[in-house]
């Protein structure tokens, strides 16, 4: 179709959404009246949303997608801990369409990094806050990798501060952008330590009860690169550590266990195993893997369009939780 | 004091800083070991934090500020309902303080205003969902001005979509930035409707349950020109209809109940008289002429040395909650 059909299609999809979403009772004007306000948009937005093939029906409302209703705290909890979506039933994205689903939302939907890596790191804290509380785990070491992964955990790392823990981070090779110089300081500026990998212990247990692994996203691929390999080693070892019994930190990877496939999980089946997964705007297919006791979910922003077009099925978020549980809660937790 | 002293006495502080924060278990490496760290950081924010004049004291930590102890929902919001801050004892700024905050935040703490804007209008969505249910009350417009406390509508109204409301917008003056137009693409993409002034009815009350006035903040002096003088007259009229104990929609003022003046409030007595207020960052002086049942608190942002610096008395957040209830909760709620 070309590009002005295209404009035109999305012209009169837009008249048609505004028209179906006046209330009952609001008098709804003629589709000229709506004109001014369609055409006051972007072209540019308006190309973008063409492209991506949104129809009628990509653009129908699937309230039930994120229209639960906001319930007592009390109630949404106890719906959060019961919730039953079943791993099998929730959807797993490739790597491809991870970045896909990143692209779309940072460009023809209009979002920008900022936005989005404070809501995911939100999800990060929130969603260690809701299984472990700083009474018992107030020592937070957050070990960031030089990407997005690790902006999340800078972020979730400040909000971890506001909620109530003691977070250290880690931060071996800085990305020198604005918005990462900016998470930076706004860390410092909460007194929160920064630690070389000097610094930093040898053995984690003693010194942290909660350890990040914010290092790699769902865009790495290969094989870990110094200094990240030596740390990944160091939470593999937490776990050898924790099977002789004694009490070992805690591991909540972000959205992938650093040094897994995206895919295909920890191939060899020597690489971290976290107690904790928080998987961010969907889970990637290695979280399938995933055998600790508590997974989340994160990132509550993906717009219905996003949602038809990958055929998201992902548990409803509790009340205005910024997490939500997938799977039942493990026995073990 | 010289700008070399002011650079010197800054990287002491941050050595000490450092140096405090240090978990006891964990050696405390000599100060030499943090130079590079510190020094890695990028020399204009040295400066600038320098600028502040935080000293020591100003970053010793007050972790009373933020250091509540997460506990369960149930807990934390029986907690927020009976939070007593009573407004006589809670920090009302002015209109120059709320100012220098925010040049401060986004200046040398790092923040960008893309940041600080998802996490009040966080903050707006969360207060309204604590005391107004999408079952009662789905209907909501969000009538926003041309500047940042429009901004907070925008976003405000994105996080009400997810949170099961039904948000329309009235957005007649926009602002032609990259930030406001990525919000009006993102509310696009949820099929959230733009009202024209032509399509909104003169009556609001009969197809609104919840009107969001998001048309000035602190930085609004003068007198409201078109087409918001008419606007703010809509939301004086709804109160009046209300007199006649009809049903009529409730008002929730973000910051500033648009049209009043920002220490004196309701000068003449004519204004709007919003049902809620949500107070971003602290609460402004006008928030102490604020007669309506439900007064909140967002922006759980506030870094210790702007807490210090400004002697800022404010409500600790429950939980992992993004508001706070500012006084009792009035019962004629």
């Amino acid at each position: 179709m070309g590009s002005r059909n295209r404009a035109m299609t999305c012209l009169i999809t837009r008249l048609f959404l505004v028209s179906t979403n006046i209330p009952s009772s609001l008098s709804i004007p003629p589709p000229s009246f709506h004109l001014p306000f369609i055409t006051s948009s972007s072209s540019s937005n308006r190309r973008s949303f063409s492209n991506l093939g949104f129809g009628f029906s990509s653009f129908t409302t699937i309230r039930g997608f994120c229209s639960r209703e906001i319930m007592s705290d009390k109630v949404a909890s106890s719906l959060e801990n019961l919730q039953i979506s079943d791993s099998s039933s929730v959807t797993y994205l490739s790597a491809k369409e991870a970045a896909e689903i990143d692209e779309i939302l940072m460009g023809p939907l209009g979002f920008s990094v900022d936005q989005l890596m404070e809501l995911a790191g939100l999800s990060v804290a929130t969603s260690i806050a809701e299984v472990y509380k700083p009474s018992e785990y107030s020592r937070v070491l957050v070990i960031c990798g030089p990407g997005n992964n690790g902006g999340d955990g800078l972020v979730g790392a400040r909000h971890l501060h506001h909620f109530g823990y003691r977070p250290y981070i880690c931060y071996p090779k800085r990305t020198s952008k604005a918005l990462y110089n900016g998470l930076v300081t706004q860390l410092e500026s909460l007194s929160v330590p920064f630690l070389s990998l000097e610094d930093l212990p040898q053995d984690l247990s003693n010194d942290f009860d909660i350890v990040i692994d914010a290092m790699f996203g769902f865009s790495f691929h290969g094989t870990p690169r110094p200094p990240f390999d030596d740390l990944i080693q160091r939470l593999v070892s937490l776990h050898r550590y924790d099977h002789t019994h004694q009490r070992s930190a805690v591991i909540a990877s972000v959205d992938i266990p650093s040094g897994w496939h995206v895919e295909e999980g920890d191939i060899g089946g020597e690489g971290i195993k976290p107690d904790m997964l928080i998987s961010l705007t969907a889970p990637k297919l290695c979280a399938k893997k995933f055998c600790g006791p508590h997974h989340f979910l994160g990132g509550r922003f993906v717009p219905q369009p996003i949602a038809e077009k990958y055929r998201l099925n992902l548990p409803s978020y509790p009340g205005t939780s910024m997490c939500v549980r997938i799977g039942r809660k493990a026995s073990t937790s």
